[in-house]
């Protein structure tokens, strides 16, 4: 008998992200069609982006005590946003970035530099990314190789966030 | 209103551990013990002791699914034990050992030189860290200080498991 | 008395570039520049770029031995090519690009999306980057603010290797 | 043709041994005798015994400038003691006790939890372990096996510093 491991996917974007801008609600609407579809959401566990996506993931109907999961870059659980079900404190800084791409898949937000060393990761170690197109480095890369590693293969360009869910689930 | 984060005990000791040896009954025992009184159970996710906690978490009557995290050496998740329900791929290998040592309160159940880091940087981070009576560096290094960066302060010795998840409790 | 350590400068770009390509000779070319003005020259120790900068840094008249420095991502020290002095194996995988990203400035040729982490994690710390204008990362983000971390900061574009070693000598 | 490259011994002990206590003078001895014998020294950078082998190695007749690596937790090459001539700052914190661990061999001297944690990674990993008789967590360890996972093997228990040298010299 096999065991059903649920699926984890990665949330990243700008930690400054307000409430109030695209990517943080973005964020909400993709954490919580991340739960509705059985997935559990992982995050670097501050804020911006982080934050929103776990509140989304909270908003689900089929949200359970435990979806939610921050890989914080200081040792101190408490750093990690009050969303945050599962805390993983690394002590890396943003060496965390690292361990955040090792999900089963990525789905990117907007973001500065902190989202392009994760989408650059992610790259290299082969996962499925999916960019969201709005203004920042997912905007950016979105439909882009990175490098030649990955022939015939792109970050997958995503027009809102739905699709994003969508086109993540579709290359699982 | 404040945040209710569930604690995560790390339970560490001989990945080697087969299901009669006393580590691996300790550490379901153990791992039973720490969801029967609502916390998490973090290991090295691989096997032995690994193993043995989390089938004791999964065997309590509090045990939800998101109780079992898995801090894995590789990147790939299907490397976990298959009592993992979170599942955090480091590519880190032994250095994983130090992301462990970041949970809220440690446990050790035996263990050779990787449980023995373990012990070494959760000492060095100020953790609370409990050690089982049995043969193995927990057995060898409970009672002790590693050195004089914590005055007054032990890697507090265990008799039997139930004891260990006791004076853990005591110490958070 | 003030003690004077010798700077270091890190050379990151393609792994894959072949002798024959602009990026490995432009590597020797800035290797033996940085040697030939007091620096010493750290890589991720592997080919391509990295051996390059190797070769050019030795062909110095100012060469010593111990101005090439190889931080590796296994733990095999004879990973490192025949040209590196000073060997650090990290066992850290593609994570080591974090350290690299660590010396005192940093100049990119070229580059896929290993080369595109280095200058990502290089940004988040605030270190001086240098982007040589050919093919690649670093002929994309020259001239470019990664986010808006770095007021009035960008990437520092160069026309050709030796106008790389003066701007960024320029910068320290 | 092969190239020679020089092998590089970690000196690991107490940072905070004073120039009074015979583990900074073991240190200093130790660091010597290793230049002597055409090695590099490699250190986490501090203080302690980390400067003691560093001025040992500036001692030695066959000293050059790049013998001495200090391999720092912070980001800031100014932490390294004056005595570093090659720092690699890793931004890894207590982490890279893993990477120092992965020098050619090891030679620890005294120590607290820190330098236990180096010892146990040394170990996981299969290097030559040379340990000081002296108070500390090499004095303990000298003669042990610190777990089944290296059969017939032990922690090597050298009498005096010199010793320590000639022990590990004849593991190589």
């Amino acid at each position: 008998m096999e065991r059903e491991r649920r699926k984890v996917v990665a949330v990243i974007g700008s930690g400054s992200a307000t409430e109030e801008e695209p990517g943080y609600q973005a964020a909400s609407i993709i954490g919580r069609s991340l739960v509705d579809n059985g997935f559990r959401v992982m995050t670097g566990g501050l804020h911006g982006v982080m934050e929103g996506a776990f509140i989304g993931a909270k908003s689900s109907k089929r949200y359970r005590e435990g979806d939610t999961i921050a890989v914080l870059p200081g040792i101190d659980p408490d750093d990690a946003n009050m969303h945050s079900d599962i805390v993983i404190p690394t002590g890396l800084g943003i060496g965390r970035n690292m361990i955040v791409t090792n999900a089963d898949a990525i789905i990117a937000i907007g973001g500065g530099s902190g989202t392009l060393s994760e989408i650059a990761f992610s790259w290299q170690k082969g996962k499925t990314i999916v960019a969201l197109d709005i203004p920042g480095w997912s905007g950016e890369l979105g439909g882009r190789a990175l490098d030649d590693r990955r022939p015939d293969d792109v970050v997958i360009k995503a027009k809102d966030p739905h699709h994003a869910v969508e086109l993540m689930m579709s290359e699982l």
